[in-house]
């Protein structure tokens, strides 16, 4: 148990008026507990009142034990799987983790009526926005990675090679510096890249491409999460000119960043110098996600967040312009917000590149 | 929209008495409409009623339009997900498909507290527990492949190769024969093959090692699922004995599949075996699982199934032996039940193999 970040939850608890929640997802039991648990159809669940009291229910395939700060109930298969669960909550509201299965919730409420479950995500999810220090580590080492990854799939840009072969490579040396799993990580060339989740086919790199490499994993269980966009033998004026301006609004974006400034504000700061640019209807997502022990996690980084950056939040600053048919540039990094601006975690150049 | 399917789903409706339910699931989603939509976060929702009527609900970035058949009535980001849904659908009992996230039941229900929500699944879990002649296509392909991949896979121990450059080569393989995408294949040398659930890493393969081959993978949107035990340079007594109880179990158990068996028999047929030859302790899972669009699906292969074998159905019969700190075996083919009997649909042979 990480006490520090549970009495961080329950302010939160008592803050929104919740007086028992129940933590139910993968990352955010990773993060208050240290297991690492994926339960797929199975049930695993946090019980946790306002006065930091936990006990953990789950079934008893998950080889957990009790220990004195936190107790374990297990179930096994075959049995019902929120009896000991509905034995044990309190009566009234119950905060429910946003991504519960709904047939563990309509179990719970059959056996118990006079619970009234409500949204229960926010306690944890507003705690894990700003990372503490032991995060802020993990989250630059990864980051650095990335940076090296980066650099080797540029060097293996060749005639003829494919997107999925590039693909590859970034798996591979991902999990050469210590990744935790492969992904599916998206190379685009050419109008392929104007489709922002294209993830890399058997498509042949040919001259005058662009070439996006939108590459994340995660390392010691916290992503990185960086785009770069470069060129093949040639660039043209068009491609040049979107390259700059991408550029130009990802590193206006990146200088606003600072304590007190709305997330919507960066997204606009972004969106004006694409739309002034004369790029706006091809900037066609918003600008950036919160990143830690999820790939996308809270904040929203958008022009309907209503979040303020804080010390200590990581998101993603990636604007593109799509223009389909023909190409697409999108220039990502993480940034991490500090007491008087920012960290930026990607440290690899920005400035055009043609790849001869 | 396939419409044969839709009827034999209402049926179950009528059944069990649901007047509406919400298909959700990915898979079950494809199985109904041919629509192939990953959601993660974002909401999308069949609302199907007893009378046939589908509707529809999801996020606009899914890309889907409606049709005379099936309207689509999107949402966008930033909006209420389930608003449009909320307004639609009819007082009374709504069936709630199994997997949907606690946030969208929540919000559903804060709009709409004359529903009452109830475990909804079990319509479309019925119908796709038998596989349609399309479906049976499918999986017969899959497991066709599988049977390749495999001999490629054996055929590429030697000495010195590690857990996971054999997983990549199955990937590969998987990949080559058109697979959807890559996965974590089950590769086990010597001890790790006592973890049911270990996954290949950068352990070396060392004479005497038994090595087992779990590999899986979607061809088609419909899985194939086959383990075979081979062993390296020798055997031992005791590898030979415990191997040839576990190929005795899958076999007797496959024999005896045909419409009218309950499940429950056949994994007590396979466990009899295996406990009578001294090792049921260490037969420490259930004999199999229904598989299709989902690689774990309906119906359950347990002593606790419920389940009768009827033509179209499609599941694995995969009876192990783990001996902690020593070695495993297990033995896994998929089997479809016909008019009167099974058709074992993997077809790699089952005699003891050493590889020199």
């Amino acid at each position: 148990m990480n006490n520090q970040r549970i009495a961080r939850v329950t302010a939160h608890m008592k803050k929104v008026g919740l007086e028992q929640i129940l933590v139910t997802s993968t990352t955010s039991l990773y993060y208050l507990t240290g297991y690492w648990v994926e339960p797929h159809e199975r049930m695993i669940a946090l019980w946790l009142t306002v006065d930091g009291k936990a006990t953990l229910f789950g079934n008893e395939i998950f080889g957990l034990s009790s220990t004195p700060e936190l107790p374990f109930v297990s179930h096994k298969d075959g049995e019902d799987p929120v009896a000991a669960l509905a034995g044990a909550i309190k009566p009234g509201k119950l905060g429910i983790d946003k991504f519960w299965y709904s047939k563990f919730l309509i179990g719970l409420m059959a056996h118990r009526p006079d619970l009234t479950p409500v949204h229960g995500s926010d306690p944890v999810d507003e705690t894990r926005k700003y990372k503490d220090e032991e995060e802020c580590a993990a989250m630059r080492r990864a980051s650095a990675i990335n940076d090296q990854v980066i650099a080797a799939a540029a060097a293996a840009v060749t005639e003829g090679v494919r997107e999925n072969q590039l693909a590859a490579l970034v798996n591979r040396e991902f999990l050469a510096h210590g990744a935790d799993c492969e992904g599916t990580q998206l190379v685009c060339f050419g109008p392929n890249g104007a489709d922002p989740h294209h993830s890399g086919d058997a498509t042949v790199l040919r001259p005058g491409d662009s070439i996006i490499f939108d590459i994340f994993t995660p390392i010691s269980r916290y992503w990185c999460d960086m785009t770069r966009t470069f060129f093949y033998k040639s660039v043209s004026d068009e491609q040049r000119r979107v390259y700059e301006l991408v550029r130009k609004a990802n590193e206006a974006a990146e200088a606003a960043v600072r304590p007190g400034v709305p997330l919507f504000r960066l997204d606009a700061i972004a969106r004006d110098i694409i739309t002034e640019g004369g790029y706006g209807p091809f900037f066609t997502h918003r600008l950036g996600h919160g990143c830690g022990i999820d790939c996308h996690e809270p904040p929203d980084v958008s022009g309907a967040s209503d979040a303020v950056c804080r010390p200590g939040m990581v998101f993603s600053i990636e604007p593109g312009i799509y223009l389909p048919g023909k190409f697409g540039v999108r220039i990502e990094d993480l940034v991490m917000v500090t007491e008087d601006g920012c960290e930026v975690l990607n440290k690899y150049p920005k400035e055009l590149q043609v790849i001869p």
